[in-house]
């Protein structure tokens, strides 16, 4: 993976859970859901289909109640190591059909790797050029994946599996 | 696949070389640059990193002389029987930099199946929506990438692996 940092987003922590658990947080939606969107966002709906060319689709509900569906396709998968993803296609590699509804396009790797009793916990989200980058920054990247990532540990330490 | 005609162009013949052949010509640039356009086009450079991820870059000359680069990246890859890949993403699985340069974005899936001595040839070209499918057709698609498929079968018939 090359990371360009003109056109890159990188977010990257340690988790005190275990990559497997890391891994079922954003593979299974009953999971998913309870993580997945900053309070008090919440995710109502989740479909996976988990294989190079399936589905990943979510729908996240403001708190004024609009839902905002996204929908991705899975690209790379190495189960609890890594999980690549892209809304830039739909099922099946089909070329997204809508306009991109935050104004841009985006490819997500999230990468595990074991530590201790814990996981470090890399995600680089690749854009096409410099402009979107930085609107998504300005979305509040960062925050939005630390705090999403503080609400999947917090569910995941009251599952067992 | 799942095929819909509203959004999906397809193309399929028979052709009277092997699977081995025409998979050799679609991967390996030396040979792609020799039928890929149809005459008075060529292509005069080509670049294939064959593996999910991995670049799929052609230019194309047009007869006056003026150069049109189109990236890709390669999907899914089974050799000898399955080839697909994307404009809407380069290299590293990263969406598409550059608007899309003939006004819409497609993902291609070649099928090839044995056939005798020969072999079953299915190209399938989705979208994401109506419109790109009627521009694509429009364009000559069909009569485009039967032209190309018989400068394919002639520079073969030459060539010995």
């Amino acid at each position: 993976m090359k990371i360009d940092p003109k056109l890159d987003l990188v977010f990257e922590r340690f988790v005190e859970v275990s990559p497997e658990l890391v891994w079922t947080a954003w593979t299974q939606p009953e999971h998913l859901k309870k993580w997945f969107t900053p309070a008090p966002w919440t995710t109502v709906d989740c479909e996976i289909d988990l294989r190079p060319g399936g589905v990943f689709r979510t729908v996240m509900r403001s708190p004024e109640g609009k839902d905002h569906p996204n929908t991705g396709c899975y690209l790379d998968i190495v189960a609890n190591r890594k999980l690549v993803w892209t809304d830039a296609l739909e099922a099946g590699f089909r070329p997204s059909r809508r306009d991109a509804h935050l104004g841009f396009r985006f490819t997500a790797a999230l990468l595990l790797e074991p530590q201790g009793r814990g996981t470090k916990y890399k995600a680089t989200v690749m854009h096409g050029d410099e402009e979107s980058r930085k609107k998504h920054e300005a979305m509040g990247f960062q925050e939005g994946w630390a705090r999403a990532l503080e609400q999947l540990v917090e569910h995941m330490k009251t599952v067992r599996l």
